[in-house]
C-alpha cells in the first residue's frame, strides 16, 4: 500500500474529465477528443507523440526495464438525453464520464505528469471500442503501427471503481433453429409445432448453473441467457421454425470450442438433428487469463484498496492477453453504470485511480 | 338414399369451374367473377337476381314452406403459380378449384337449373371471405339487405369432399407478454430473462390435451397452439420482455369467455401478475352448434353418401348460425388442398354434390 504515502499533488481529474465529456465522440466521430488528447500531451517533453487516425499514442523512452501499457478508449456509445456534463458536489455526470472519460484522464493526466517513472509508458487512446470489433483503432494499430503495441503488461482503463478486475471472460453466441412441420392450427396433429419445441431447451437453459473456477485468486462465474427468440408463420398455421440467440460467458480456463462443445452437450437433449435442428456457432470473442502473476499486474494489486477480481463482462484485455501481454481493467467509475443514461464518476474515484496507478509506475520495488 | 335414384341429366360442372378458376378473384377483385355469375342466372325466369356491390343473390319466390340458403363465396387467396385453370383426366387443378369455385359452380348450377324445387332456395355468391372478417360480404349483406338472409338452414359449399361437416369450431387468439428485468449477460443474476420464463408456459401448451366432445354425433376436437414468439433486446442483454401469440380452438358446447378461461387457468401457473405479465384476449370468432337437427341439414345428411362429421375449422357457418339460422358445410374438393398451390378438384366430386343437393331441394319429404 504505497497510495496512503503518495502525497504528491493531483490534478484537477474532475474538470479534465467533464470538458472530455462536453466533446462528443460517439463512434466513428472521435476526432475532436483524439485532437483534444494529442493538443494537452504534445508539449510534454519526456512524451513522444504519435498519430494514426484518431488514435492517439503517447510513450516515454527512458530505456527502463519494463513497459506499461495505459490504454483507454476515445468514443462513446450513443447519447441517451446525457450529451451534456454536469458537475455537483464532486460528481461528473454525462455521457461517457465512467465509460471511459474519466479513465482518459486519470491516463492522460498521469502520461503528461510523470517525467521520471520507474517503468517505461505508453499511453494510447483509440477508437470504436463501443461498436463491431473489426473497427477497432486496436485492430489499426496492430495492422499499421505494431510497435505502438510493445509492452510488458497493460491496464485498461474501463470502468471498475478503481478495483483490479482481472483479465476477462469470454463470449459466444450460439443460433438454434428448430424444425417442424406445418398445418392447419385447427388440426395440428397434422404438423409439429417448432415454438412449443423450445420448452425443454429453454428449460435446459433457465436450470444452466455456470462453473465458477477461480484463477490467480479470481473467481470467474460463466453463464448462459437466451437473448432472442423469434418464431411464427401466421396465426392459423402451426409454425415449422423457431429460432434462439443464446449468449455464453465463459472462464478463461476454457477455449472457444471447449465453451462451445459444453452448451451442445447441455442443450442436445431436446434437439434431433434428422428433423433439421441446428444449433451452430456464432461470433466470438476470446476470454483473457488474469495475469496476475506478471510484477507490473502484481504491483497494481499490491497498491490497490480492494481486492482484486474477475472481470466477467469482455473487454479488449482479451486483445492485449492474445498478444501475449498480461493485461488487467482498471479505472475509475461504477461499471454497471456505463451505458446508462445516469452514468458518472466522482472525483474521489478519480483520484484514488490516478494515485494507485502513479504508485504503479514510480514504485521502485522492481 | 335418394342419389342413386337421381338420373336426371348434370350439367357441365367442370367447365364451369375451369371457366370461374380462369376468372381471377383474389380477395377484394371479386366484380369480373360476380358479373360472369349473375350473368348466368339472369336469365333463369324462376329466379329473382340482385346485386349488392359484387355480392350476388338469386332466389326463387315459390311460397315454399322452407327456404334453404346455398351461400358460397367468389374470392380466393393470393395466385401462388396456379392462376390459369388446367383440366386433366377429370380434374380442374388451379387457384380456387377446391376453395371454392368447384362450389359456386354446383350451386349456381342448382340456381339455374331448379324450375320446380320443393323448397324454396336461396344463392349468394358473396366477397372477402379470405381476408379478415371486417370485408366479408355477409356483413355488407346483412347491413344493407338483411332481407337476402331470410332462411331456414343453411348450406355452405366449402370444400369438405361432399361430406357434411357440422357446425364449426370457434377460434380466439390469446396474446402472451412475460416480463423480466434487464441487465448485462455477463451478471445474468442481476436480472429475470423473460424469454427463459416463456419455459414452463411453452411445456404447458405442448402438454395440452384438448376435450373431444361429441354434440349431434360429430366429434369435435379442440386445439391450442403457440403460433408467434418473439423477444429480444440485444445480445449482450438479458431481455426483459417475451411475446407469445396463442391460437385456441374450442367446441361449440363453449362460449369464447368460457374457452379463454380454460386457456387462462391452463397458463396461470406460469404467470406472475406482480412482475407485470399479461394474457389477453385478441380476436375472436364465434364457434357454430352443428344444428344438425333440423329438418333440411337431416335431410341433407340422409342425402350425403358419407356420415357427418365436425368441421374443426372455423367458417360462416357460424355467421348463419349467430343468426339463428342452422348451417352446415359441404361441398365439392379436399378440404385438406385449400390454400395450397395444388388444390384442385375432379369431376366425380363436382356431380356428387350437385346429386346430393338436388336430392335435398327436390326430396317431397318435408
Amino acid at each position: 500500500m504505497t497510495v496512503l504515502a503518495d502525497v504528491a499533488p493531483v490534478p484537477d481529474l474532475l474538470g479534465l474529465t467533464a470538458e472530455l465529456v462536453d466533446i462528443p465522440s460517439v463512434s466513428h466521430h472521435e476526432q475532436a477528443i483524439a485532437d483534444r488528447i494529442e493538443a494537452m500531451l504534445s508539449g510534454a517533453t519526456h512524451l513522444e507523440v504519435l498519430r494514426l487516425g484518431n488514435n492517439v499514442l503517447a510513450r516515454t523512452r527512458f530505456g527502463r526495464p519494463m513497459r506499461l501499457m495505459l490504454a483507454g478508449h476515445l468514443d462513446t456509445v450513443p447519447a441517451n438525453g446525457n450529451e451534456r456534463a454536469v458537475v455537483d458536489a464532486g460528481v461528473c455526470h454525462g455521457l461517457g464520464a465512467a465509460d471511459m472519460k474519466g479513465g482518459l484522464a486519470v491516463m492522460a493526466e498521469l502520461a503528461r505528469n510523470l517525467e521520471a517513472p520507474s517503468v517505461d509508458v505508453t499511453f494510447i487512446a483509440y477508437v470504436c471500442e463501443e461498436v463491431d470489433q473489426r473497427h477497432s483503432g486496436l485492430g489499426e494499430i496492430e495492422s499499421e503501427a505494431p510497435d505502438w503495441l510493445q509492452a510488458d503488461a497493460a491496464v485498461l482503463g474501463e470502468p471498475t471503481a478503481s478495483v483490479v478486475e482481472a483479465g476477462c471472460q469470454g463470449v459466444l453466441r450460439v443460433d438454434l433453429e428448430l424444425r417442424g412441420a406445418r398445418a392447419h392450427t385447427a388440426r395440428p396433429w397434422m404438423g409439429v409445432n417448432a415454438i412449443q419445441r423450445l420448452a425443454p431447451v429453454l428449460a435446459a437453459v433457465a436450470a444452466y448453473e455456470g462453473r465458477r473456477p477461480v484463477i490467480d485468486g479470481c473467481e470467474f462465474r460463466e453463464a448462459l441467457q437466451a437473448v432472442a427468440v423469434e418464431g411464427g408463420v401466421a396465426n392459423n398455421v402451426v409454425p415449422d421454425s423457431a429460432r434462439l440467440v443464446l449468449n455464453h460467458r465463459f472462464a478463461p480456463d476454457v477455449s472457444v470450442g471447449q465453451a462451445f462443445a459444453s452448451i451442445e452437450s447441455l442443450l442436445s437433449p431436446g434437439l434431433d438433428a434428422a428433423r433439421g435442428d441446428r444449433l451452430t456457432l456464432g461470433a466470438s470473442s476470446l476470454a483473457a487469463a488474469p495475469g496476475l502473476g506478471h510484477p507490473l499486474l502484481a504491483r497494481l494489486v499490491a497498491a490497490s484498496v480492494s481486492p482484486p477480481r474477475a472481470k466477467l463482462g469482455w473487454t479488449d484485455v482479451s486483445f492485449f492477453s492474445a498478444r501475449g501481454t498480461p493485461a488487467a481493467n482498471f479505472g475509475p467509475g461504477e461499471p454497471t453504470l456505463a451505458h446508462s443514461a445516469g452514468e458518472c464518476v466522482d472525483r474521489s474515484d478519480l483520484e484514488l485511480a490516478y494515485r494507485t496507478l502513479r504508485s504503479v509506475l514510480t514504485s521502485a520495488d522492481t
